[in-house]
Protein backbone atom coordinates (compact mmCIF):
# COMPACT_ATOMS: atom_id res chain seq x y z
CA UNK A 1 0.00 0.00 0.00
CA UNK A 2 1.42 3.82 -0.57
CA UNK A 3 2.37 5.65 2.36
CA UNK A 4 0.08 7.35 4.18
CA UNK A 5 0.69 9.58 6.81
CA UNK A 6 0.18 13.12 8.56
CA UNK A 7 3.24 14.86 10.48
CA UNK A 8 1.51 17.59 12.38
CA UNK A 9 3.22 21.07 13.96
CA UNK A 10 1.24 20.44 16.94
CA UNK A 11 -1.57 18.64 18.17
CA UNK A 12 -3.43 21.17 19.67
CA UNK A 13 -4.00 24.97 18.57
CA UNK A 14 -4.53 27.85 20.47
CA UNK A 15 -7.98 27.93 21.75
CA UNK A 16 -8.91 24.63 20.54
CA UNK A 17 -8.86 21.45 22.43
CA UNK A 18 -6.52 17.86 21.62
CA UNK A 19 -6.55 16.95 17.38
CA UNK A 20 -9.99 19.59 16.82
CA UNK A 21 -8.24 21.06 13.83
CA UNK A 22 -7.28 17.79 12.62
CA UNK A 23 -10.11 15.48 12.78
CA UNK A 24 -11.27 15.94 9.06
CA UNK A 25 -8.60 14.98 8.23
CA UNK A 26 -8.04 12.32 10.90
CA UNK A 27 -11.62 10.78 8.81
CA UNK A 28 -9.28 10.53 5.67
CA UNK A 29 -6.25 9.53 6.76
CA UNK A 30 -7.48 6.42 8.87
CA UNK A 31 -10.21 5.83 6.77
CA UNK A 32 -11.80 2.58 7.15
CA UNK A 33 -9.41 2.14 10.37
CA UNK A 34 -11.68 1.27 13.69
CA UNK A 35 -8.71 0.81 15.76
CA UNK A 36 -5.66 2.73 15.89
CA UNK A 37 -2.18 2.29 18.30
CA UNK A 38 -1.08 5.05 20.05
CA UNK A 39 2.91 5.61 20.97
CA UNK A 40 2.53 7.41 24.52
CA UNK A 41 6.29 7.97 25.50
CA UNK A 42 6.99 11.43 24.51
CA UNK A 43 4.15 11.93 27.63
CA UNK A 44 4.25 15.90 27.88
CA UNK A 45 4.39 16.63 31.68
CA UNK A 46 5.23 13.18 32.96
CA UNK A 47 1.67 12.57 32.35
CA UNK A 48 1.45 8.29 32.55
CA UNK A 49 1.05 6.16 29.22
CA UNK A 50 -2.48 5.31 30.86
CA UNK A 51 -3.45 9.25 30.93
CA UNK A 52 -1.98 10.01 27.97
CA UNK A 53 -3.35 7.45 25.98
CA UNK A 54 -7.20 8.13 27.30
CA UNK A 55 -6.33 11.94 26.42
CA UNK A 56 -5.88 10.65 22.43
CA UNK A 57 -8.94 8.17 23.07
CA UNK A 58 -11.21 11.25 23.96
CA UNK A 59 -10.13 12.91 21.22
CA UNK A 60 -10.48 10.00 18.50
CA UNK A 61 -13.87 8.94 19.93
CA UNK A 62 -15.49 11.46 17.89
CA UNK A 63 -14.34 9.92 15.24
CA UNK A 64 -15.56 6.17 16.23
CA UNK A 65 -12.21 5.16 16.51
CA UNK A 66 -10.70 3.39 19.54
CA UNK A 67 -7.30 3.72 20.84
CA UNK A 68 -5.15 1.53 22.66
CA UNK A 69 -2.02 2.24 23.67
CA UNK A 70 1.44 0.63 22.50
CA UNK A 71 2.91 0.14 26.48
CA UNK A 72 -0.13 -2.14 27.17
CA UNK A 73 0.98 -4.83 24.67
CA UNK A 74 3.47 -7.52 25.98
CA UNK A 75 5.02 -7.65 22.03
CA UNK A 76 5.30 -4.34 20.72
CA UNK A 77 7.16 -5.50 17.48
CA UNK A 78 4.19 -7.97 16.96
CA UNK A 79 1.51 -4.71 17.90
CA UNK A 80 2.23 -2.39 15.22
CA UNK A 81 3.33 -5.70 12.60
CA UNK A 82 -0.72 -5.93 12.74
CA UNK A 83 -1.68 -2.20 13.58
CA UNK A 84 -4.89 -0.77 11.68
CA UNK A 85 -2.72 2.88 11.88
CA UNK A 86 -0.47 4.41 14.37
CA UNK A 87 -0.34 7.38 16.31
CA UNK A 88 2.98 8.95 18.24
CA UNK A 89 1.85 11.65 20.11
CA UNK A 90 3.87 14.98 21.23
CA UNK A 91 6.14 15.61 24.47
CA UNK A 92 10.43 15.17 24.89
CA UNK A 93 11.34 13.87 21.76
CA UNK A 94 14.44 12.28 23.30
CA UNK A 95 12.57 10.17 25.77
CA UNK A 96 10.53 9.39 23.11
CA UNK A 97 13.10 7.99 21.01
CA UNK A 98 15.42 6.73 23.87
CA UNK A 99 11.98 4.33 24.47
CA UNK A 100 11.81 3.23 20.97
CA UNK A 101 15.73 2.53 20.67
CA UNK A 102 15.04 0.25 24.13
CA UNK A 103 10.97 -1.97 22.81
CA UNK A 104 13.86 -2.40 19.53
CA UNK A 105 11.06 -1.26 17.45
CA UNK A 106 12.51 1.71 15.53
CA UNK A 107 12.92 -0.62 12.08
CA UNK A 108 9.68 -2.52 12.62
CA UNK A 109 7.81 1.27 12.55
CA UNK A 110 9.51 2.50 9.54
CA UNK A 111 8.83 -0.66 7.47
CA UNK A 112 4.98 -0.67 8.65
CA UNK A 113 4.77 3.19 7.75
CA UNK A 114 6.89 2.53 4.49
CA UNK A 115 4.32 -0.41 3.76
CA UNK A 116 1.01 1.52 4.18
CA UNK A 117 0.14 1.95 7.76
CA UNK A 118 -1.79 4.79 8.28
CA UNK A 119 0.56 7.24 10.75
CA UNK A 120 -0.28 10.62 12.54
CA UNK A 121 2.46 11.92 14.24
CA UNK A 122 2.09 15.56 15.99
CA UNK A 123 5.19 17.60 17.21
CA UNK A 124 7.68 15.06 18.86
CA UNK A 125 6.01 12.45 16.82
CA UNK A 126 6.52 14.40 13.64
CA UNK A 127 10.10 14.69 14.35
CA UNK A 128 9.97 10.95 14.33
CA UNK A 129 9.39 10.83 11.06
CA UNK A 130 12.58 12.72 9.87
CA UNK A 131 15.62 11.19 8.77
CA UNK A 132 17.21 12.49 12.85
CA UNK A 133 15.91 13.81 15.97
CA UNK A 134 18.54 17.07 15.67
CA UNK A 135 16.14 19.24 14.35
CA UNK A 136 13.99 19.22 17.79
CA UNK A 137 13.05 21.97 20.43
CA UNK A 138 13.46 19.60 23.23
CA UNK A 139 15.80 19.37 25.66
CA UNK A 140 18.08 16.47 26.30
CA UNK A 141 16.49 14.83 29.58
CA UNK A 142 17.14 11.48 28.50
CA UNK A 143 20.03 10.26 26.37
CA UNK A 144 18.91 7.84 23.15
CA UNK A 145 21.46 5.44 21.71
CA UNK A 146 20.95 7.28 18.56
CA UNK A 147 19.47 10.72 16.55
CA UNK A 148 18.80 8.69 14.01
CA UNK A 149 14.97 8.43 13.31
CA UNK A 150 12.22 7.04 11.02
CA UNK A 151 13.43 8.71 7.75
CA UNK A 152 9.87 8.17 6.64
CA UNK A 153 10.10 11.34 5.12
CA UNK A 154 13.43 12.36 2.85
CA UNK A 155 13.61 15.27 5.10
CA UNK A 156 14.13 16.79 9.24
CA UNK A 157 11.05 18.73 10.32
CA UNK A 158 11.12 21.78 12.89
CA UNK A 159 7.82 21.55 14.78
CA UNK A 160 6.02 24.50 16.10
CA UNK A 161 8.25 26.78 13.81
CA UNK A 162 8.47 29.91 15.49
CA UNK A 163 9.53 33.57 13.63
CA UNK A 164 11.92 35.31 15.03
CA UNK A 165 10.15 37.97 17.42
CA UNK A 166 11.40 41.12 16.14
CA UNK A 167 10.96 43.04 19.55
CA UNK A 168 12.70 40.92 21.81
CA UNK A 169 16.06 41.80 23.96
CA UNK A 170 16.35 38.82 24.41
CA UNK A 171 20.39 37.13 23.26
CA UNK A 172 19.85 33.62 23.39
CA UNK A 173 19.14 31.86 19.82
CA UNK A 174 16.19 32.11 17.62
CA UNK A 175 14.77 29.19 15.79
CA UNK A 176 16.21 30.10 12.61
CA UNK A 177 19.73 30.95 14.04
CA UNK A 178 19.99 26.88 15.26
CA UNK A 179 18.42 25.61 12.09
CA UNK A 180 21.48 27.43 10.39
CA UNK A 181 24.20 25.72 12.78
CA UNK A 182 22.49 22.56 12.53
CA UNK A 183 23.38 23.05 8.44
CA UNK A 184 27.06 23.61 9.51
CA UNK A 185 27.29 19.88 10.33
CA UNK A 186 24.44 18.11 8.80
CA UNK A 187 23.08 18.46 5.17
CA UNK A 188 19.97 16.97 5.36
CA UNK A 189 17.10 20.09 4.67
CA UNK A 190 14.84 21.13 7.39
CA UNK A 191 10.96 21.60 7.09
CA UNK A 192 9.82 24.43 9.90
CA UNK A 193 5.90 23.89 10.01
CA UNK A 194 4.11 26.19 12.21
CA UNK A 195 1.25 25.53 14.75
CA UNK A 196 -1.47 24.58 12.41
CA UNK A 197 -0.01 23.28 9.19
CA UNK A 198 0.96 19.45 8.90
CA UNK A 199 2.86 17.72 6.32
CA UNK A 200 0.73 15.00 4.26
CA UNK A 201 2.36 11.95 2.80
CA UNK A 202 0.02 9.86 -0.16
CA UNK A 203 2.23 7.26 -1.68
CA UNK A 204 5.10 9.73 -3.67
CA UNK A 205 3.28 12.87 -2.89
CA UNK A 206 3.90 15.01 -0.31
CA UNK A 207 2.59 18.26 0.58
CA UNK A 208 1.99 21.08 3.00
CA UNK A 209 -1.35 21.52 4.44
CA UNK A 210 -3.12 23.90 7.10
CA UNK A 211 -3.15 27.86 7.18
CA UNK A 212 0.25 28.80 7.14
CA UNK A 213 3.50 28.71 4.58
CA UNK A 214 6.09 26.83 5.64
CA UNK A 215 10.35 27.29 6.30
CA UNK A 216 12.85 25.62 3.92
CA UNK A 217 16.34 25.07 5.09
CA UNK A 218 18.94 23.84 3.59
CA UNK A 219 22.78 23.61 3.46
CA UNK A 220 24.46 26.92 1.64
CA UNK A 221 21.26 28.13 0.75
CA UNK A 222 18.67 31.49 2.17
CA UNK A 223 15.45 30.04 3.67
CA UNK A 224 12.72 30.42 1.90
CA UNK A 225 9.12 30.03 2.27
CA UNK A 226 6.58 27.50 0.61
CA UNK A 227 2.83 27.92 0.35
CA UNK A 228 0.00 25.63 1.71
CA UNK A 229 -1.32 23.01 -0.29
CA UNK A 230 2.25 23.24 -2.63
CA UNK A 231 4.15 20.00 -2.77
CA UNK A 232 7.23 19.43 -0.65
CA UNK A 233 10.64 18.84 -2.61
CA UNK A 234 13.50 19.21 -0.29
CA UNK B 1 44.34 27.11 45.29
CA UNK B 2 40.58 27.25 45.95
CA UNK B 3 38.18 27.22 43.53
CA UNK B 4 37.58 30.54 41.18
CA UNK B 5 34.57 30.33 38.74
CA UNK B 6 32.35 32.89 37.20
CA UNK B 7 29.17 31.17 35.16
CA UNK B 8 27.07 33.37 32.87
CA UNK B 9 23.91 33.35 31.29
CA UNK B 10 25.01 35.19 28.13
CA UNK B 11 28.14 36.58 27.53
CA UNK B 12 26.30 39.93 25.63
CA UNK B 13 23.11 41.56 27.52
CA UNK B 14 20.96 43.47 25.21
CA UNK B 15 22.37 47.06 24.15
CA UNK B 16 25.94 45.91 25.36
CA UNK B 17 29.01 44.11 23.59
CA UNK B 18 31.00 41.02 23.70
CA UNK B 19 31.27 40.76 27.69
CA UNK B 20 31.68 44.16 28.19
CA UNK B 21 29.21 44.23 31.21
CA UNK B 22 31.43 41.51 32.90
CA UNK B 23 34.84 43.41 32.45
CA UNK B 24 34.45 44.26 35.82
CA UNK B 25 34.33 41.02 37.35
CA UNK B 26 36.98 39.81 34.41
CA UNK B 27 39.49 42.03 36.13
CA UNK B 28 38.96 40.39 39.81
CA UNK B 29 38.26 36.73 38.20
CA UNK B 30 41.52 36.92 36.13
CA UNK B 31 43.59 38.86 38.56
CA UNK B 32 47.23 38.70 38.15
CA UNK B 33 46.26 36.56 34.55
CA UNK B 34 47.93 37.66 31.64
CA UNK B 35 47.10 34.85 29.15
CA UNK B 36 44.21 32.89 29.04
CA UNK B 37 43.33 29.94 26.94
CA UNK B 38 39.89 30.34 25.00
CA UNK B 39 37.71 27.50 24.42
CA UNK B 40 35.97 28.56 21.06
CA UNK B 41 34.04 24.65 20.01
CA UNK B 42 30.61 25.87 21.11
CA UNK B 43 31.36 28.26 17.94
CA UNK B 44 27.83 30.30 17.35
CA UNK B 45 26.54 30.65 14.09
CA UNK B 46 29.22 28.04 12.73
CA UNK B 47 31.66 30.63 13.00
CA UNK B 48 35.58 29.75 12.81
CA UNK B 49 37.65 28.65 15.95
CA UNK B 50 39.68 31.88 14.83
CA UNK B 51 37.65 34.26 14.09
CA UNK B 52 35.92 33.36 17.62
CA UNK B 53 39.09 33.71 19.55
CA UNK B 54 39.49 37.41 18.01
CA UNK B 55 36.06 38.20 19.39
CA UNK B 56 37.17 37.03 22.87
CA UNK B 57 41.00 38.89 22.10
CA UNK B 58 39.00 42.06 21.59
CA UNK B 59 37.04 41.94 24.65
CA UNK B 60 39.95 40.74 26.85
CA UNK B 61 42.18 43.77 25.61
CA UNK B 62 40.39 46.09 27.31
CA UNK B 63 41.88 44.09 30.43
CA UNK B 64 44.78 43.54 29.15
CA UNK B 65 44.82 39.92 28.79
CA UNK B 66 45.73 38.39 25.94
CA UNK B 67 43.81 35.44 24.52
CA UNK B 68 44.91 31.77 23.13
CA UNK B 69 42.32 29.40 21.26
CA UNK B 70 42.61 26.15 22.48
CA UNK B 71 42.26 24.89 19.02
CA UNK B 72 46.05 26.51 18.31
CA UNK B 73 47.86 23.86 20.62
CA UNK B 74 49.54 21.00 19.89
CA UNK B 75 48.62 19.26 22.95
CA UNK B 76 45.00 20.60 24.54
CA UNK B 77 45.33 18.55 27.92
CA UNK B 78 48.99 20.09 28.13
CA UNK B 79 47.80 23.60 27.17
CA UNK B 80 45.10 23.22 29.86
CA UNK B 81 47.60 21.92 32.66
CA UNK B 82 49.55 24.90 32.66
CA UNK B 83 46.68 27.80 31.59
CA UNK B 84 46.90 30.76 33.94
CA UNK B 85 43.02 31.36 33.13
CA UNK B 86 40.39 29.37 30.50
CA UNK B 87 37.84 30.63 28.99
CA UNK B 88 34.60 28.85 27.40
CA UNK B 89 32.34 30.99 24.92
CA UNK B 90 29.05 30.11 24.11
CA UNK B 91 27.12 28.48 20.87
CA UNK B 92 26.02 25.02 21.13
CA UNK B 93 26.68 22.72 23.80
CA UNK B 94 26.59 19.38 21.95
CA UNK B 95 28.75 20.73 19.81
CA UNK B 96 31.07 21.92 22.12
CA UNK B 97 30.67 18.81 24.61
CA UNK B 98 31.35 16.75 21.51
CA UNK B 99 34.62 18.42 20.52
CA UNK B 100 35.81 18.23 24.11
CA UNK B 101 35.17 14.64 24.44
CA UNK B 102 36.60 14.29 20.92
CA UNK B 103 40.03 16.03 22.38
CA UNK B 104 39.73 14.13 25.68
CA UNK B 105 40.02 16.97 27.92
CA UNK B 106 36.81 16.79 29.88
CA UNK B 107 38.82 15.67 32.59
CA UNK B 108 41.80 17.22 32.45
CA UNK B 109 39.35 20.56 32.25
CA UNK B 110 37.50 19.65 35.60
CA UNK B 111 40.98 18.89 37.63
CA UNK B 112 42.42 22.32 36.36
CA UNK B 113 38.86 23.99 37.57
CA UNK B 114 38.79 22.05 40.68
CA UNK B 115 42.55 23.20 41.89
CA UNK B 116 42.02 26.70 41.34
CA UNK B 117 42.54 27.85 37.54
CA UNK B 118 40.21 30.88 36.95
CA UNK B 119 37.52 29.69 34.68
CA UNK B 120 34.42 32.09 32.78
CA UNK B 121 32.07 30.28 30.97
CA UNK B 122 29.35 32.07 29.34
CA UNK B 123 26.00 30.41 27.43
CA UNK B 124 26.92 26.90 26.63
CA UNK B 125 30.27 27.48 28.65
CA UNK B 126 27.99 27.87 31.91
CA UNK B 127 26.13 24.65 30.66
CA UNK B 128 29.49 22.89 30.23
CA UNK B 129 30.17 23.55 34.31
CA UNK B 130 26.83 21.76 35.34
CA UNK B 131 26.54 18.09 36.19
CA UNK B 132 25.15 17.13 32.89
CA UNK B 133 24.40 19.33 29.73
CA UNK B 134 20.43 17.85 30.28
CA UNK B 135 19.37 21.63 30.57
CA UNK B 136 20.93 23.34 27.44
CA UNK B 137 18.65 25.27 24.96
CA UNK B 138 20.30 24.08 22.58
CA UNK B 139 19.34 22.07 19.28
CA UNK B 140 21.05 18.43 19.44
CA UNK B 141 23.14 19.06 16.04
CA UNK B 142 25.59 16.57 17.15
CA UNK B 143 25.71 13.56 19.02
CA UNK B 144 28.30 13.52 21.86
CA UNK B 145 29.37 10.39 23.36
CA UNK B 146 27.84 11.41 26.63
CA UNK B 147 26.06 14.15 28.17
CA UNK B 148 28.29 14.22 31.29
CA UNK B 149 29.87 17.63 31.75
CA UNK B 150 32.02 18.99 34.41
CA UNK B 151 30.35 18.88 37.65
CA UNK B 152 32.35 21.74 38.85
CA UNK B 153 29.06 22.89 40.06
CA UNK B 154 26.41 21.14 42.53
CA UNK B 155 23.94 21.54 39.96
CA UNK B 156 22.58 21.89 36.15
CA UNK B 157 22.36 25.08 34.89
CA UNK B 158 19.61 26.57 32.09
CA UNK B 159 21.31 29.99 30.79
CA UNK B 160 19.31 32.67 29.17
CA UNK B 161 16.83 31.37 31.64
CA UNK B 162 13.09 33.01 30.24
CA UNK B 163 10.11 33.57 32.09
CA UNK B 164 6.73 32.15 30.18
CA UNK B 165 5.02 34.60 27.82
CA UNK B 166 1.94 35.36 29.39
CA UNK B 167 0.52 36.69 26.66
CA UNK B 168 1.48 33.85 23.94
CA UNK B 169 -0.44 31.89 21.93
CA UNK B 170 2.42 29.71 20.66
CA UNK B 171 1.76 25.85 22.42
CA UNK B 172 5.08 24.64 22.39
CA UNK B 173 6.51 23.99 25.93
CA UNK B 174 7.83 26.85 28.38
CA UNK B 175 11.36 26.74 29.58
CA UNK B 176 9.64 25.96 33.14
CA UNK B 177 7.82 23.49 31.83
CA UNK B 178 11.07 21.69 29.97
CA UNK B 179 12.67 21.93 33.07
CA UNK B 180 10.27 20.02 34.98
CA UNK B 181 9.93 17.32 32.35
CA UNK B 182 14.16 17.41 33.16
CA UNK B 183 13.19 16.55 36.77
CA UNK B 184 10.30 13.48 35.87
CA UNK B 185 13.82 11.52 35.07
CA UNK B 186 16.52 13.29 36.75
CA UNK B 187 17.33 14.54 40.29
CA UNK B 188 19.57 17.13 39.76
CA UNK B 189 18.94 20.29 40.71
CA UNK B 190 18.72 23.04 37.89
CA UNK B 191 19.18 26.72 38.09
CA UNK B 192 17.66 28.67 35.83
CA UNK B 193 20.12 32.20 34.96
CA UNK B 194 18.52 35.12 33.34
CA UNK B 195 20.69 37.26 30.92
CA UNK B 196 23.13 39.79 33.33
CA UNK B 197 22.88 37.41 35.72
CA UNK B 198 26.34 35.18 36.96
CA UNK B 199 26.98 32.30 39.17
CA UNK B 200 30.44 33.14 41.31
CA UNK B 201 32.44 30.43 42.99
CA UNK B 202 35.27 31.14 45.12
CA UNK B 203 36.23 27.99 46.84
CA UNK B 204 33.16 26.36 48.52
CA UNK B 205 31.30 29.51 48.23
CA UNK B 206 28.94 30.25 45.60
CA UNK B 207 26.73 33.16 44.97
CA UNK B 208 24.18 34.90 42.82
CA UNK B 209 25.29 37.72 40.86
CA UNK B 210 23.74 40.48 38.84
CA UNK B 211 21.01 42.57 38.50
CA UNK B 212 17.88 39.47 38.69
CA UNK B 213 16.92 36.77 40.64
CA UNK B 214 17.21 33.17 39.17
CA UNK B 215 14.91 30.02 39.23
CA UNK B 216 15.45 27.27 41.33
CA UNK B 217 14.10 23.86 40.18
CA UNK B 218 13.85 20.59 42.44
CA UNK B 219 12.41 17.44 41.51
CA UNK B 220 9.02 17.16 43.36
CA UNK B 221 9.40 20.63 44.52
CA UNK B 222 7.94 23.88 43.35
CA UNK B 223 10.06 26.10 41.38
CA UNK B 224 11.29 29.21 43.52
CA UNK B 225 13.32 32.47 43.19
CA UNK B 226 16.76 33.59 45.05
CA UNK B 227 17.46 36.78 45.29
CA UNK B 228 21.15 38.33 43.72
CA UNK B 229 24.04 38.28 46.21
CA UNK B 230 22.44 35.31 48.11
CA UNK B 231 24.14 32.46 48.65
CA UNK B 232 22.96 29.46 46.24
CA UNK B 233 22.54 25.86 48.46
CA UNK B 234 20.81 23.42 46.31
Amino acid sequence: MPKNIIAASTSTIYGGTYLEYLLPELKMLFHNVTEIIFIPYARPGGITHDDYTAIAQKAFSKINISVRGLHTYKDATEALKVAQGIFTGGGNTFVLVNQLYKLDVMHTLRDVILNGTSYLGTSAGSNLCGLTMQTTNDMPIAYPPSFKTLGVLPFNVNPHYLDPDTDSTHMGETRETRIKEYHIYNTVPVLGIREGSWIRVKGKQITLQGDHTARVFKQDKEPYEIDSLSTIEL
